[in-house]
């Protein structure tokens, strides 16, 4: 795969459209991100630990750190300060001392649903700017070719969290 | 366009997604992009900065932080910066006393280039992550969706700030 001949030219010319595209989108996710949780005094490392935790029950931190894309120290520390704040409680496994896992409290449950609730699709411009697609096509983009970029650099286990998150999006807050 | 009737979950479901695969991608491109540019003293925003004026003759701040996706404060301080290090002149125009322009040095042009030089495909994860739809599609993908959202959050004109300097990498450095 990795002898498939391609020019320089070709892929300079890749690299910088695909930093160029997913930093303008990603930036606005973060912005809409931030504005959403805003109310709960939150921020997003700290939101994007309670949804992972929320889909995913007994997630280590090292799959919070994986699926929320930060460092590993980051996930332990947020999730320290959401622990602080009675939102999630860390603990061992009996047999395993070394994995430290996330699970959220009743509070932090509450609290996340009520972020989900507040979730209000038209204030979000990723969903607002794909509405013409969606008219298009019947359905928001699937983006296949994208998850197999994110399948090949981060792995097969990734996408397989993110679609186990996924689809508990499919039931009902 | 906006009265498509599209459900709360299925928006929840494509945002969710949308977040974690360009979260996802953008970090993988920061963390390249870093190691690339770090034998040069160089940050993202300013090797940013550097490839924006490299590619747009007389770019004003304005538009440096459009195309960098950059607070105006940010393209505004890391110009200067550059400045300072003479790899670009900022300057005003005549007839319109409010934009800052800037332009590289021959200085900023040589470092520029050396830097895209020393580009290597190979060590691009987004390049190296790409091989296989290369391989199936005869081309890197294409992403016209992406760019479609992009154009519908940013506006026709980033897209053609980014088709301009796309065009620029299709000539030699």
């Amino acid at each position: 795969m990795k002898n498939e001949s391609y020019s320089l030219q070709e892929s300079l010319i890749y690299a910088h459209k695909m930093a160029q595209l997913t930093k303008a989108i990603w930036k606005r996710v973060e912005k809409d991100w931030q504005e959403w949780i805003k109310p709960y005094n939150l921020n997003i490392n700290e939101h994007h630990i309670l949804l992972i935790a929320y889909h995913l029950d007994g997630v280590s931190i090292s799959e919070v750190s994986k699926l929320g894309i930060m460092h590993v120290s980051t996930a332990f520390n947020f999730s320290k300060k959401l622990e602080t704040r009675g939102l999630v409680r860390l603990s061992k496994k009996v047999n395993d001392k070394r994995s430290t896992y996330v699970e959220l409290t009743d509070e932090g449950r509450e609290l996340f649903i009520e972020t989900m609730q507040e979730m209000d699709p038209e204030k979000n411009s990723i969903v607002s700017a794909s509405l013409s697609l969606r008219s298009e096509g019947g359905n928001f983009p699937e983006f296949e070719e994208l998850e197999t970029i994110v399948e090949e650099l981060y792995g097969a286990d990734y996408i397989d969290i993110l679609n186990r998150s996924l689809s508990r999006v499919k039931r009902k807050y």
